[in-house]
């Protein structure tokens, strides 16, 4: 049985991204949040299940495996259940879902900094910083050419939900959040990411969550 | 055939990785240098091969296909030309390589920030701060046991050259250039990595750039 550790799920986008990936490979798992920031977790954070990825969150464990990062989750799981449960079966299309979730795990540090994932706050729009509106135009900018080019086949980046959706996922909360004005195209997209089963069950914990972080710098794991 | 476009062999780091991944599938690729910063790169990086990744080496381009990010790169070809090429076979092995390469590629931003590739440079050593002293102990250790529980097939991470070498190998060129005292396991394995065929090549082409940039800022890329 896979065991995944997490943080908040109001807060933890690095979390929300390994458990969607969970989700996506429809094996079994068992959920184990650890609050982050709490005295809790800055227990747990030194040892046991959290010390091979040195503290971050998410982990999976699966027998003696483990794999911290969800970018390595995604791609352990797609070894395990098959890639066409994460990536688009053609070539093109795949090598730009996979430079796109690469693009979401190494960039966007303004993005992140600035409107770090808080899933149950909405703040008024404020125009953004010149590198943090920069960083909204790319994302806006691939997810127009994901969709104009490979999304006929559904509502997500490539048509089907896949591993490029489970990347850009908080930044779908984030838009919220901050109120973002967004293009029609990115407002229907959107849409459909919120609508997902699996976002409206992650989003319904995190309103049960009662820990509260005035303000959550985002790690990346 | 693939064309792969890429940075000054001296400075970009993450171009290494991407010629690197290239070297490893063992197809036939078309090498495209456009040294960062001067004229030409700011003249192209605007438009044409340059624009999908917003401007950003590597690149490889494989007919209509384009794959940006180094990561991305690996995962492609590894599809290309199979999973064995980049990454170990055993679960447990792969589930690791996948999580450090992950590491690398989204974290150790104040290594990356202070001792930023420079493959022709020696500095004297000078104690680094909190932050990058912890990066370098962090790397330390995930070579320590990858090489301790994996690398008994040879002088790799994972025993053969792969991936996760790949990711780590402009590290290996920061240790050196920056003089950083290291254990003796982590000498022996600097010093196969720097010993391959394909590092060597790369090191004398970057002897051979005409290209001096005072100062080189890294973009993950």
């Amino acid at each position: 049985m896979i065991r995944l550790v997490i943080g908040n799920k109001a807060y933890s986008s690095w979390s929300l991204r390994g458990w969607l990936a969970v989700k996506q490979s429809g094996l079994p798992f068992e959920e184990v949040t650890v609050p982050l920031y709490d005295a809790e977790w800055d227990k747990r954070r030194g040892g046991g299940e959290f010390a091979p990825s040195g503290g971050k969150v998410p982990l999976l464990w699966d027998g003696d495996t483990v794999v911290w990062d969800s970018l390595a989750i995604i791609e352990w799981l797609a070894d395990k259940v098959g890639r066409d449960h994460f990536w688009p079966e053609d070539d093109a299309a795949r090598g730009m879902a996979r430079s796109m979730a690469a693009e979401m795990h190494s960039s966007f540090a303004a993005l992140r900094r600035e409107c770090s994932m808080n899933i149950r706050a909405r703040f008024p729009f404020k125009p953004p910083a010149t590198d943090v509106a920069q960083d909204i135009v790319r994302v806006l900018q691939l997810w127009a050419e994901a969709r104009a080019r490979w999304g006929s086949g559904g509502p997500f980046l490539f048509g089907a939900f896949g591993a490029a959706d489970i990347m850009y996922a908080p930044v779908v909360t984030r838009f919220v959040t901050y109120q973002i004005p967004v293009p029609g195209f990115a407002a229907a997209y959107m849409e459909a990411v919120l609508a997902h089963r699996w976002m409206q069950d992650w989003i319904a914990a995190a309103q049960e969550e009662e820990w509260v972080i005035e303000r959550y710098e985002p790690q990346p794991a």
